[in-house]
């Protein structure tokens, strides 16, 4: 149950908690880290995010390396002081959106080479370029290089991806020179659970920090991603931290905690904070809804966040029907608020070895909401 | 020098420092309102808004007369519980907007028919109507309902523009109902000496809680706009406040103030920070300068601003270039820190009798900065 880094706590059926240390602090699991994607959760400051409870957040390589540059963040003092945020980071390694944003130009056993999505440039990345990248982000956890393919594809593509992102696991390994940032394998192997259990003898074979789950929420459908995540994380390590990447709803989460997963990262919260969709305790709405144009109330009379402790519901569709950028951010507040609070809840849970009923009964409270949404 | 609600008490040459009693307290002047449009100054919390010293702020009748509409507002308590801002606040009376904004129908001496720029709604205001929103809205300080032309007009119009203002005024006093929100009159009469002066007759003769100069900013020359505002300001009684309406520059501040104005708003503080133009003791600067890809440096060294504290240009400029929310916020907050701390710089200045000194030295110093903004 112990390695110098990762601690845990306590274990109730397969839910954990425990302490994982990283350069800049230590963060307890599970955690939810909000996506600050350019170095900036968007529309909060790093004082407002430390203020909602979060541990630590998670920065996008892709986007950094083309914007500003590794270099330039580098010669700054690296992501943390440069964005001014002394907790932990965690950053991806880029493949992830190369395959979503950028367009694709071609997968060798070498890399990736794509053109930028801001400005068309040729530009590469390799499992050796992708933690030297993150090296001179200097975040607390890299992730290896890994291909993260479409669910769509057939089991032939999936087999020769999964053994691809096995070499470059190696590689990303080799590649590492400061061992006081923590580094991440990425299980991969698409809905084949054969494919996910060889992934995960590749990657643990080379005792990475933590492992994390890719190739989810990728456009398969939900039950599947719930039975695979539960699957692979039954076959992880049991003292490293598992990350299930990308995902997801409330309910993935608590869902993904009762599996044993530790760490979850998702724009839901931002994203649909700034579409207008809310996150209650008793389920969702949506604040342009007209049903709110004289409501009084804050968004949920339970909830202790900045924004329902000073805002109606009225106030807040106003101000998201004439597009005024300070609901963006309300909004926010509110929902990562939300995410946050609920993954302490699932932790206070484990601790009192109650999570299994708490599941169940917040799952039926947050499934309710607006017929709308 | 002293009446019941406005009590001077520092004069240095023309410039004064008083104090105005509002339903939601005491304001110091000179001082600079912060412009919130729909009832949120564009990206900011009113707590920011508090911490930034911000005594109080302008709220757009026309804006929250379409939307949300009065009703509403008053339904929910008042514009101050509705936004969540306890201080004085200040309403237009529309007449701005709809000569700015609204594709104009027609003017009579009943007042304005015109197209809301919303939804093309056919939309008509009165003096009598806007005196009823502002009551509804339950602002501190409500503004007679007049005519703004443009000062491209000829004298012909320009003359009768001022008679119908005057009216407009009596019908603005006489539609008031609570005499514990204060009532400013308006002064018009464009770029003519002689009209500005009738202007001037009319409007004090009703006996307004203080006195506006508008129609200035409206594309005159800059020396045609500092003559007028001398001018009718020499002309206004000495014992109510003055208020020099969407004005401006910090140079224009600065130097109104030595004309004896009391009082200001303008956008341009939160619109330049937006557009990433930022003011600074020494000179305005642009932050997407490509001079700032790596400059550690905060926007302005003896700036004490929350931006300022934390943030470098080289991480303002990132942000400014990946379009991240964020930065409108950082922008604005660096912006009004500059406008309301100069303004109380100037407040110092006339307590120590030593305006014409400061006005000086300042108006060099803020005249520097970037060669290309």
């Amino acid at each position: 149950m112990m390695s110098s880094t990762f601690k845990l706590q306590n274990i109730d059926n397969r839910a954990r908690n425990g302490f994982l240390k990283l350069n800049h602090g230590i963060i307890e699991t599970p955690v939810f880290m909000p996506v600050g994607t350019y170095g900036s959760v968007k529309t909060l400051t790093p004082h407002e995010l430390k203020e909602l409870g979060a541990e630590i957040i998670l920065c996008n390589t892709y986007h950094l390396f083309l914007r500003p540059g590794n270099i330039i963040v580098k010669e700054l003092g690296g992501i943390n002081r440069f964005i001014s945020w002394d907790n932990p980071i965690l950053t991806d390694s880029g493949g992830f959106q190369i395959y979503s944003l950028a367009e694709l130009r071609n997968i060798t056993e070498e890399g990736v080479v794509f053109k930028s999505h801001l400005n068309g440039e040729t530009v590469s990345l390799t499992p050796e370029k992708a933690i030297a990248i993150q090296e001179d982000l200097g975040s607390d956890i890299m992730m290896a290089f890994d291909e993260c393919p479409s669910s769509q594809l057939d089991r032939k593509y999936i087999e020769e991806s999964t053994l691809l992102t096995a070499k470059w696991a190696m590689r990303s390994m080799k590649a590492r020179v400061d061992k006081s940032k923590k580094l991440f394998g990425i299980v991969q192997g698409g809905i084949f659970k054969d494919l996910r259990k060889t992934s995960i003898e590749h990657t643990v074979s080379l005792d990475f920090d933590g492992y994390a789950i890719g190739g989810l929420s990728v456009g398969e459908d939900k039950n599947v991603m719930y039975e695979i995540s539960d699957y692979t994380c039954s076959l992880l390590p049991e003292d490293k931290p598992r990350y299930l990447m990308g995902v997801g709803t409330p309910e993935d989460i608590l869902i993904g905690i009762s599996y044993g997963i530790d760490m979850f990262d998702c724009v839901m919260p931002t994203r649909n904070a700034r579409n207008g969709l809310l996150f209650t305790a008793n389920g969702r709405i949506h604040i342009k809804n007209k049903r709110y144009e004289r409501d009084d109330n804050p968004i949920d009379k339970a909830c202790s966040c900045y924004t329902c402790r000073n805002f109606s519901k009225a106030y807040l569709r106003h101000l998201y029907k004439a597009r005024e950028m300070l609901v963006y951010r309300l909004n926010t507040i509110h929902n990562l608020n939300f995410y946050i609070s609920l993954v302490k809840k699932a932790r206070d849970a484990i601790k009192n070895r109650n999570y299994k009923k708490f599941l169940k009964e917040t799952l039926e409270e947050i499934s309710k909401g607006d017929n709308n949404v």
